[in-house]
């Protein structure tokens, strides 16, 4: 049922004009991705990407965006260099919202928090930049939370009053905040792992998104779901996830590091992806939506052929 | 860190005058929520739920929504009662998208397929219905993927030329089909797990929503990950979940009957909820966003005192 939609390959029939002047790219997503040449990927840089390592053997990856949050993502870097993160822990995971992770004491009992590394700097507040210097490839679909919304190099991002910012969508990875706004240090780390709340925006400093093994993260399981529970923090220390590590890609031995390339999203066939997720076709849909949402869009990316 | 805006009832200072015209309810969510008189609750009749149950004693319950697709839930009515679904299987789950459950078989061998009870009547497609005779709440915000959205009795709808339909936000339940817009038979049921899929909207027919027990869902492993593996669904039966029962409510033992609230959505305190979504205040936030996505909304559901 259901799945077969995104296998067939179904004949077009019947298309009605008013349809077919909205359609402008019938192939399946499937088929445009497999269309894209050598050119339309970027392969990412080791020292673009932090390697975070869960018990298990669990490998996520997150491609960092120094160009929006240059010295969160710096205060990251040098944490990982520290090992900061090195046997500490996840401690929430709030269902449909945010997978936390870093040091469950700087929550929960401040006075018994790991110390930070001598000389460690707090980031700014890096909730946005100026629009001027990006290249960013807008979508033609209006956004209500935002004056528009696209992506640059991969990261969904939204503008507004000459500003530009990263977006909340699922994958997206944020620095947690005290109420100041510049109270967040690097060391605490979210990833959204629900719908979008794209009210966060502008309201927290985002530094990257997943490109490898979300799933690691989004299938845990929920915490704080007992009486009395909150917000999805484990009630039971025995419920953490213990972090093995969090590397800068360069610090990786070479023989685990991840050659993963992300389609280039100024590229004509990125526009034609995002076309195919506008108006989904191929027989199973009836009606087209002629609408994309920022977030329903994923970014391909796939490991380089060696 | 992060987390604190939730719990932190700080003052509000140096708000300036533009903001608060904008802002209608300052009061914090979960106080608006306890604000609720008696009479702003519905409790939903047994009739109304389904009742699943996973092994390992795990229970997911939905309110149907009849007036939406009335053929498809007396259908699901049906197979409950006939016991359809018990032994049989969660087959899929493809992360940020839907978890699906039925008879695997039915997908992969279909000659295998269970055997509908006698007599069974396929129900038509019920992508819409007419807008006349519903009491729908409508938010003020617009919405991109139709002409207005709104609540009716706790479920997010949207609606356009003369119709409206329920909408694929976090937690919907539906009905699996094939290509041809009849082809679902209620056997095949999904949920809604991920960034919501609005462009599935009066593609597939929507039967109603989790009130309880999502979690259950939520975090299952996630299938098709492997090499070859596809859209979510299990390589290897071991990984299915097996379902022990699903069961109309009032064919539940009434020991294990839950009597579940839901906040009336056409209430002055659920649009003032809204309002707090709309807005969020406490402190923590410095920006608001004067808009929310109707997938952002999650209706308050809550254990009747007994």
């Amino acid at each position: 049922m259901f799945q077969k939609t995104l296998l067939a390959l179904t004949c077009l029939m019947g298309i009605q004009s008013a349809w077919a002047e909205k359609v402008k790219e019938t192939r399946p997503t499937h088929e445009v991705i497999a269309s894209a040449k050598a050119e339309d990927w970027r392969l990412i840089p080791q020292e673009r990407l932090l390697y975070l390592n869960l018990d298990g053997n669990r490998t996520v990856v997150f491609e960092l965006a120094p160009e929006f949050a240059p010295k969160s993502v710096e205060a990251i870097q040098s944490l990982a260099k520290n090992q900061f993160w090195d046997g500490l822990e996840v401690y929430r995971m709030q269902d449909n919202y945010v997978v936390q992770f870093g040091d469950a004491n700087a929550v929960h009992h401040p006075d018994k928090a790991k110390k930070l590394p001598d000389g460690h700097q707090n980031p700014p507040a890096e909730f946005e930049r100026p629009l001027e210097g990006l290249n960013v490839a807008w979508l033609a679909d209006k956004d209500e939370w935002s004056e528009g919304v696209g992506f640059m190099d991969g990261f969904a991002v939204a503008k507004g009053e000459g500003k530009v910012w990263l977006t909340h969508c699922y994958g997206a990875l944020g620095v947690g905040r005290d109420v100041a706004p510049d109270s967040g240090n690097g060391s605490e780390l979210y990833v959204v792992t629900g719908h979008a709340p794209r009210y966060l925006d502008r309201n927290i400093t985002l530094v990257g998104r997943v490109v490898y093994g979300m799933t690691h993260l989004s299938a845990l399981p929920r915490g704080g779901m007992a009486e009395g529970g909150y917000a999805g923090f484990y009630q039971d220390p025995k419920e953490y996830t213990k972090v093995i590590s969090v590397k800068v890609g360069t610090d990786v031995p070479a023989e685990q590091q991840l050659a993963l390339e992300v389609m280039k999203t100024d590229s004509e066939v990125f526009s034609a992806m995002v076309e195919t997720r506008r108006n989904r076709t191929g027989g199973w849909f009836v009606r087209q939506s002629n609408y994309t949402d920022v977030c329903n869009i994923a970014v391909p990316v796939r490991k380089a052929k060696s």
